[in-house]
């Protein structure tokens, strides 16, 4: 049973519903950013995200900053590429648009090679479109959270090392780290980016990153300085590696409590196998899946392999907007999200299975969730 | 009573002791960012900050990020200001440098007005600065939190409207907003930001701003887009206009629960005359440094009227260095800093005398530090 004060639970694709010990660590007294203690705690969290991302490669650098999961991006578009030099960017929702505007507020060349919405780019449209040019990163997004739209991360980079090896294979973790299996060694990712507030469990505020040997090679021989300030590598990468070796160290002040929240909620992630983990996501979102079907309801993920195990978009039944089912869910204590699509955001809601909703079997969301949602469409649909 | 497990009492200049109810907002159990309730704490937050900065013109615009007090810099530095301005800086630490290197890395050049360390630059040495150069912006670190250097805001907004009244007047207040005062309408200021985790009193991981109706012209003027992403106020302003107006919005996710602490500590900051908390601190203030000048002590900041009422920056006897007293403090349960002024730092600790361990009658801490600074000064002057 959980101490926190009763509330209806919280089922949106992010933040999702936080285990009592990683509230509990939220309220820590207050401690100094520099003192033993809490450069343990830093330390500790930064050797967990590299069990987390199933790296081992000392080259590989975990980052930890006091901001959104969106800062990830400013992070990339200002270190990892420069003004002029050409992205490819993997459109399978608004957070590609999003990605694109971001590399290009950097004076980036921002190309999206767009899906139909529901759907992902092929890989052998990808092949194509890499052959045309000389891009310097590729951007895909691995769950996005507007759609519900899984990319297949590995067969991605798999092409990218096979027809343009250089480029920098950039994922957006930020609604698939922690529930959808990343592999970041084995599959040679470059750069995974995410967010404190979705599968890995932790109140929203933290931006995490780890990036490759080849994305350090390459921020390491840039011609330019980096092109932000707060966002850059320049002014982290000297903080992450002495918080990493037990060194006190100071850029900018870390959120401490975010931080003892993240190690508290990394601590109980890492001390499971991930592969129970992944499991319990896929089982709790094919349960969901088939729920939706025996509604008779579709997804906006059209395709069994494109559907995420972090999320899933319902659409609605014809004339059904989401402010027609949110409330209707929530009166009985479920929280829903609505669509964000910009261009079929009234059709569709957002049901988020990430987390402790999924992997703690004392609890009880999922199915609570299912029984809400057969009742509150047996209502609008009479 | 507090009802956190006990600890050393922090008195570095921030982050500070939080009360009890701010921590207990930390914890609060997981909320959509874009609920109801969330919005309306955020809205009333943004609304709070008017009071603190004492604004009442409806032009100024408060702005909540997620991020640590230097992303504020990144704010000015790319919306504020264009590629190739003039921005004059006023040197009193470690800070200026940094603010000038944000300033620097998005194309603006930063001319420096340096001080001796512990003094400020002299307003006629300001003015002779401005009649120099076309100065789109000023900064001014209010209370310099390396050195404890206030500097005198008021009347440098005062000399900048008499000779040059289209530079915006900035002030970094991280180590000043809510125990230095500052009347934002009164002194025609344009930008101050800060941070959540000083005077403020909620624990670290927001940005805080209040920017002017000519700093908002300024930026509705320019002649380039923002050049920062996670910093544009293109960006963020429909966000806070929204929030205010109890309308939820999105651009990235904010950190709910620090949000909420934020809350928490600005309706007790606001409940109680703003007057009564700068007297508050300036009497706490005054009994430290009374205390450092007893013991023989010199303060960094060597004028009266330089010296800051947030904290004070003590001067170590000849030989001794941070490491020698640091430990022995933190044995007698207060956690004092070290120096962080490049060219002195190992002369030199920091004593923060800011929020709850200042203005809570029931608290000792002041009493505390100055009693554990006595025994270790007399240990080590042995």
């Amino acid at each position: 049973m959980s101490s926190q004060a009763p509330h209806s639970t919280l089922l949106i694709p992010g933040p999702i519903e936080f285990d009592d010990a990683v509230l509990q660590s939220m309220s820590h007294f207050a401690e100094s950013h520099v003192g033993p203690p809490f450069v343990k705690i830093f330390g500790d969290s930064l050797r967990m995200l590299r069990q987390l991302f199933q790296t081992t490669n000392p080259a590989s650098q975990p980052l930890i900053l006091s901001g959104s999961g969106t800062l990830g991006w400013d992070l990339v578009a200002s270190n990892l590429i420069e003004r002029g030099e050409n992205a490819l960017i993997l459109h399978t929702g608004y957070f590609a648009d999003s990605f694109a505007a971001c590399l290009e507020t950097y004076g980036v060349n921002a190309t999206q090679l767009k899906a139909p919405i529901g759907d992902r780019p092929s890989l052998a449209e990808i092949e194509a479109a890499l052959k045309e040019k000389d891009y310097k990163v590729i951007t895909i997004t691995h769950v996005d959270t507007s759609t519900g739209v899984l990319s297949d991360i590995k067969s991605v980079a798999e092409l990218v090392r096979r027809v343009s090896p250089n480029t920098l294979v950039v994922v957006d973790g930020v609604c698939s780290v922690g529930c959808e299996e990343i592999a970041f060694d084995a599959w040679d990712i470059d750069v995974v980016l995410t967010a404190s507030q979705k599968a890995i469990g932790c109140p929203p505020g933290l931006s995490v990153l780890m990036l490759s040997g080849r994305a350090m090679d390459r921020f390491n021989t840039r011609s330019s300085p980096p092109a932000s300030y707060y966002a850059s590598m320049q002014n982290w990468l000297p903080i992450m590696k002495n918080y990493e070796a037990g060194k006190p160290s100071y850029f900018a002040t870390p959120a401490t409590q975010l931080v003892r929240a993240l190690h508290t909620t990394l601590s109980q992630v890492t001390s499971r196998p991930l592969a129970e983990r992944f499991t319990a996501h896929a089982t709790a979102s094919a349960r969901v899946k088939a729920a939706v079907a025996e509604l008779g309801l579709q997804q906006l993920a059209l395709k069994p392999e494109n559907q995420a195990n972090a999320m899933t978009a319902i659409k609605l039944p014809e004339g059904v907007t989401p402010p027609d089912v949110l409330p209707l869910l929530m009166k009985k204590g479920v929280v829903f999200a609505g669509g964000l699509h910009k261009q079929c955001a009234s059709t569709y809601i957002r049901f988020g299975h990430m987390g402790v909703s999924v992997t703690d079997p004392a609890r009880d969301d999922i199915e609570k969730a299912i029984t809400a949602l057969k009742e509150v469409f047996a209502e609008v649909g009479k």
